[in-house]
Formats: structure tokens, sequence, C-alpha cells
């Protein structure tokens, strides 16, 4: 079961409070590859400049990611340059350099239209539109979005959010999307737009899921004693989501279990973790299936308590 | 069995983005007292000025909270004044009017010092000391600190923290005091003074238990619609800590089962929980140990994920 991603590839530039790397692969479409080819094949649509390193899709080719929708055109390849705060949940953009992303126009291959899962990673709303378009009907889109698009494209934004099944968002993009103070007001609202489920992404945090169904769940994160680039785990969450449903079967209604959503959510908060241990894809590279079963194993042991609590005294009852 | 607090009660006045209340009941050892109070009896020692309303007294005295070591000495009670931000996990203090507070030297009362369990809630650090030298040797010692004490006592806070067992302290205080940006290895550090176990707080993300003996334990916070004021969640929440370990025995060595202590985090969620939906301690004024109960179970509900992933086609495991 295959997954068609459209979104960014970039060169990045980012500085830490304590390292910093220079043109390194990056991008949501980049990190979001990586890790869902952990699990099934890819089906990437982008575009890159002719001074887009070898080395990069070398590396994609030896994954099970499907190039054949990856433009590349003369020019520039679109850059990015930013600064993390020492509390690494909080960047600045320092520079941005579309290069051949400002004309791009996704284009879908006709061996990609059978994905069943699709990532909108976070580009302009119109061109999510544009993908839809030549999609319609997936049988879960999960879509990500950035306070840039709320901000300046929200009625593009809103009509792209209404074609969709789950809705990626941090907690801030929440209240600026909806205007509201409580997390909890925010996301109902989303979700009354027609959204199944709503995926709060609180960073070092971990992540919400709220479902339309009534569903909350609260995915515990991993803690990671020296988290080295932050970039991408957003990304790299929605790769280990649509990466875990890509194994499991939907029920006969087309609709995934809830318990394996829980899962998926999970399967992201892994691969998130894991992107934040290098630079870019780095730590992607090398990961293996047996590494993210390893952390769910110690997501489930620092998570999990005794659903049952046992008082030796009477405790008032009032 | 008995808990012990040593803190502050004062005379509130907190503004939040979206309401106001004036000369609210507040301090640490209030909060404590009424979130303990519901799970066992409460010995308080705390000052307060000749203007205190007596209807507080009142309400503790319906409560199994003794006030013996409350002394009343002919002045002000303490007062603080407080700005909470849009994001109410950040907030301004305003003023603060110390009054008898400012001469305040707690005494123990002899029928205090059989308490297992103490709170040694946030108060300067020779105040905390004085305590730990009239009850030197209760079965179970939590403590609270807060900035103003790590920047202008901090090698007296050090001394504290060498004779306490479990410490309590936010993200943001782990890093000022180790000077770590990783909450983990600031934790590391922290436990390696002495303590057997450290719990950072989250604010609404939250709380993380570590133990000297490699516990890691994430507890989910409770989802609320709406905050009112989060002024005491910490406070509530050790009440709920110490107030469930108050109900179940420890091991013969003298020691609680890590299953206990995971409980009592979750306990301290859900009281941390409630106090943020009204003004001081108006909401767990009216709590029942039912309503804990029935938050407790949605706590499990909303955390607990399959402890075994299934995958229907083969991942590949590289």
């Amino acid at each position: 079961m295959s997954i068609l991603v459209v979104g960014s590839v970039a060169l990045d530039t980012v500085e830490t409070p304590f390292d910093r790397a220079e043109e390194i692969l990056g991008g949501a479409a980049s990190y979001f590859s990586t890790a869902a080819s952990l699990y099934n094949q890819v089906n990437l649509v982008a575009v890159v400049g002719s001074d887009f390193p070898r080395e990069h899709l070398d590396f994609w080719r030896s994954r099970p990611v499907n190039l054949v929708g990856l433009q590349i055109q003369e020019g520039k390849t679109f850059r990015w340059t930013a600064r993390y705060h020492l509390d690494m949940n909080a960047r600045d953009t320092l520079d941005t350099q579309l290069g051949v992303y400002a004309g791009f126009h996704p284009v879908i291959p006709p061996e990609y239209r059978q994905s069943p899962l699709l990532f909108l990673a976070n580009i302009q709303p119109e061109l999510q539109m544009e993908v839809l378009e030549q999609v319609p009907y997936p049988r879960l889109t999960v879509l990500d979005t950035m306070e840039l698009w709320i901000m300046t494209a929200r009625p593009q934004l809103t009509e792209v959010i209404k074609r969709v099944d789950v809705l990626l968002m941090s907690e801030e993009e929440v209240r600026q999307y909806t205007s509201q103070g409580s997390i909890v007001a925010g996301v109902r609202q989303l979700l009354d737009i027609g959204l199944k489920f709503v995926i709060v992404k609180q960073g070092s945090y971990g992540a919400l899921l709220f479902g339309a169904n009534g569903t909350y769940f609260s995915a515990p994160s991993y803690p990671l004693e020296e988290v080295v680039d932050p970039t991408g785990a957003g990304d790299a969450f929605a790769g280990g989501f649509l990466g875990y449903l890509s194994t499991v079967q939907p029920g006969s209604d087309g609709h995934y279990a809830i318990e394996d959503i829980k899962c998926a959510v999970v399967h992201g908060n892994i691969l998130g973790s894991f992107v934040c241990e290098d630079f870019s894809i780095r730590r992607l590279k090398t990961l293996t299936m047996d590494d993210v079963a390893a952390r769910y194993q110690k997501l489930v042991d620092c998570s999990h308590f005794d659903p049952n609590w046992h008082s030796v005294q009477n405790v008032r009852v009032q």
C-alpha cells in the first residue's frame, strides 16, 4: 500500500544553540519520504533545481521511494535558513530562497494515483488543492500547513481543510486559525469543518489526537537526552503516522480502527523523536524497524499506569 | 496516615486574559491542604495576619485539616498579585506584600511530628531547612521551590535538596538550576545530588517522573476546555501526589512501589487539572473522590494504547 506525498525538497542551513549545518537536505517531503519509506513505498512529488546533489537521489533510490514525480528543473533548489532558540521548541526563519520552487505546480504521475494514503505537506493551499483535483479519492488524506498560510491564504486553506481527513497543527497554529485560546475549543471548531481527526503537535511534549467521534488520545513524547536539530520532526511524524497506517488494513467500511490510529500517532512520535537526534535526515537514514519497535516498547513502559488504583485505607468519598 | 505541609497562605489578586479576582484565598499551603485533605488528614503550618477571613478557617475546619500549626499574627496576611499571559503557562508577578510572612519561622507542633509524609511548599530554603531540623525523619519528603530561590539562595536550596526524596520543578527551573538545556541531562544532575525522584511539572502538558533507579514515566495532562486560573496547580499536584500516597502502604523496606508512585503522579495531575477550573480553591472545595476517580479513568483511556502493534504486511526490518 503506497503513500503519496507532495511537498518541498530543500537545502537547509540550520543553526542551533550548539551546532550549525549548511546546505543539508531538508524540506517537508524529504523528511516524510525518508520516514515513511521505512514502512512502505512512497511516491514523491516535488521540485528541485539542477544544483540538487545527486547523493540524495541515490539514497532515495536505495529505499522504496519512487522519484518519477520529482521534477528536476534548471535553476536553484529551494533554500531555507533558520536559527533555533535555546528552548528548541522555537525558531526564527532567517532566509528563504524559493528558486525553482517559485514556479512549482504539482503533477501527479498516473502510476501514483492509486496510492490510498496521501500526505499534503506544508506548501501553499492552492497547490494542495491542485493535488486534490488530481487525486480526488484517496482513502485517507493528511494535511499539514503553517502560520504563513493561516495568515495569508486563510480562505484557500479552509477549502483544503474541508476536503481532507486529518489535519496536523501545532498549538500555536490552532490558536491562530481558530482565534480560540483553549486548544480543546479550537480543535472542536476545526472538527466542525468536517475533519475526521485533528492531531495537535506539541514538539517535545508529544502529540494529542482528537477525533470527530469524540476520541481523545495523548501520546507521550520520547525524552531525548540531546536534541541536535528538531527540523522535520513534524514531517517525520506524518511519515511514521501514515507509514504505520500503510501496514494495517482498514475495516470493511474503509475506516481505520481507532486503536490503529492511536498506534499510528505513537509511530509518528517515534519517527519525530529520531529525526531530532541529528541534522537533516541523517538519523532516519540508518534507522531500522527494530529501532522503532524498541522505542515503541519504551513509550508503552513510560506512559501506561495501573488502570485501577488501589487504596488500603478508606478514602473519603463525599 | 497524616501529611504535614509547611508553606504560604495568602490573599491573591489574579488577572487572566478573560477574568479577574481580588483578595481570594491563595498560597501554596492553601492549595495543597485543600487538595490533600480529600485523601487524608493534613497538618498545616503557616502564618496569616489578623485580617485573614474567618470563612477560610471555617472551611478547613470542615475538612480534615489540622490548624494547630497555623500562626495568626497581628498584621497583614501575605498578598500576591499576578497577571497571566494569553498562553496561561506563563505569568508575571505584579506585586508582593509580605505582611506577617516577613517574620515567619515555622514551628512544628509536637502532634504533627509523627506525620510520615512532608510537603515543603515553596518558601525560603532557610525556612524549609528549619522544618527539616524539627522533623528529621519523615518517610517521604517532597520539595517545591521557585526561580527566586534558585537565583538568590542557591547554596541553601542545594542543602535542602540533599535532604529530601522528591523534588518538584518546572522545566524552566530545571534549566535554571542545572544550566542544562536538556531536561533529561538536567534531571540526571539533580538525581546525582541524592534525590530519589524528580518530577518535572509541564503545566498544561502534564508531568514527567524520573527516578534515581531509572524510572521514567510521562503522565498525560487532562485536556481542559477552559482554564480559568492555573494558580496553585503545582501545589494541588503535590496535594494529589502525597494525598494518594497517604492511602497506600509502602513495602517492608519503607519504599513505595513504583506503580504506586506513578498512580500518585496521575492523582497529582488530576488535582492540578481541577484547580484550574476556577479561581482560588473554589473547584477543590466541591470536589469529591468520585470526581477524581472519573477523571482517573479518563486519563487511563486517553493515554493507554496497544502495547503490541500489529502489521498485516511484512514491514521492512533492515
